[in-house]
């Protein structure tokens, strides 16, 4: 890509340092900011430097936050007495999108990877004890993906908490809903049957 | 899509605003910056901002400049008796990348459009015809799209230039290099039987 300007070279470069985003791509973005008013360029810039100035990680469930304490935490009208244990925030918001879930939240920020060098001590996991300690919560719910690193994490997890004598629970796996058998994969169809639940007509 | 964060939610917002950005893509971008030292936030936003202050229009040609006066216009190793009309940047951009052409440009701004109320006037066909008036351009070749309004804009443009007694060309067009015959549409190859060229063993 030839470009007959050092400005518009940089910021195709700048765009095209995202993930997911070419050159050819960060060249359209470019002309697209160029054929708005300037004020669209600045809103833009402003929107992403006071998201990345202004963001934290909430002091309790260690989500991002706008304040010292995130939304989810600060609101009154959540189960205080439940706690879903999610690998990251993405996670959190596509339980979040369900509207099934009403208590509140704990992001581990990973999972247990010896691969990748992620060990216990790298993820929130005793910031969650001291939280099961204090008393409040009742259940714990662990929503982790079911993979082996998930699985690993959720054991490790559940050996930490069971003294505490907390309510442990994780997501239910099973065959999609609205999917059909025949494509379902062998390992999650056998267990989905060995883990078969009484049925009452209703 | 929930957001337990005003921050994340904007940025999101101002990401999801581009062409071709959706809301998934978008939290991806903001969570990847996030990842990132605040100083590659704060690169990006400047490269943006930099551009879209700093760029103006090449007071010669129209393609997008640094300066008053844009780099192929100022290149002293251009041929300048030769000028290619195209419709936009991204099309003078294609035509540098081919490495085949070392003339100046003449960028128009768009084509003749009836539908979409682009008319002669909109487009920077006047400041082609004093570039010609002066007499130091001996060619002009105008490589624009051959769809109907691409023809029409030709046509116009040529009318125009007729009685400055330039040469006037357009860019080939036939069956594509490395293309199959039997896969090109009838009208190319139909046009490219009528349109052929003596042909020479080298």
């Amino acid at each position: 890509m030839t470009f007959s300007s050092k400005l518009i070279e940089k910021a195709v470069e700048a765009f095209s340092s995202l993930p997911g985003i070419g050159r050819k791509s960060a060249l359209r973005l470019v002309l697209h900011l160029l054929k708005q008013d300037k004020s669209t360029t600045e809103q833009f810039t402003a929107a992403l430097i006071a998201m990345r100035e202004g963001i934290r990680e909430c002091r309790i469930c260690h989500n991002l936050a706008d304040e010292e304490i995130c939304q989810i935490c600060s609101d009154a009208r959540r189960d205080r007495s439940i706690v879903c244990v999610v690998e990251n925030i993405r996670d959190l918001m596509a339980i979040e999108d369900t509207s099934q879930y009403r208590g509140l939240y704990h992001v581990l920020g990973g999972i247990i990877s010896p691969i990748e060098g992620v060990g216990p001590g790298d993820l929130h996991i005793e910031s969650l004890e001291e939280r099961v300690k204090k008393g409040e919560i009742h259940e714990v719910i662990m929503a982790i993906s079911p993979t082996i690193e998930g699985e690993t994490t959720i054991y490790y997890i559940s050996k930490k908490l069971q003294p505490s004598g907390v309510q442990l629970s994780a997501i239910a796996r099973g065959v999609a809903f609205g999917g059909d058998l025949e494509y379902a994969d062998e390992l999650t169809l056998g267990r989905s049957i060995v883990a078969r639940v009484p049925y009452a007509a209703k």
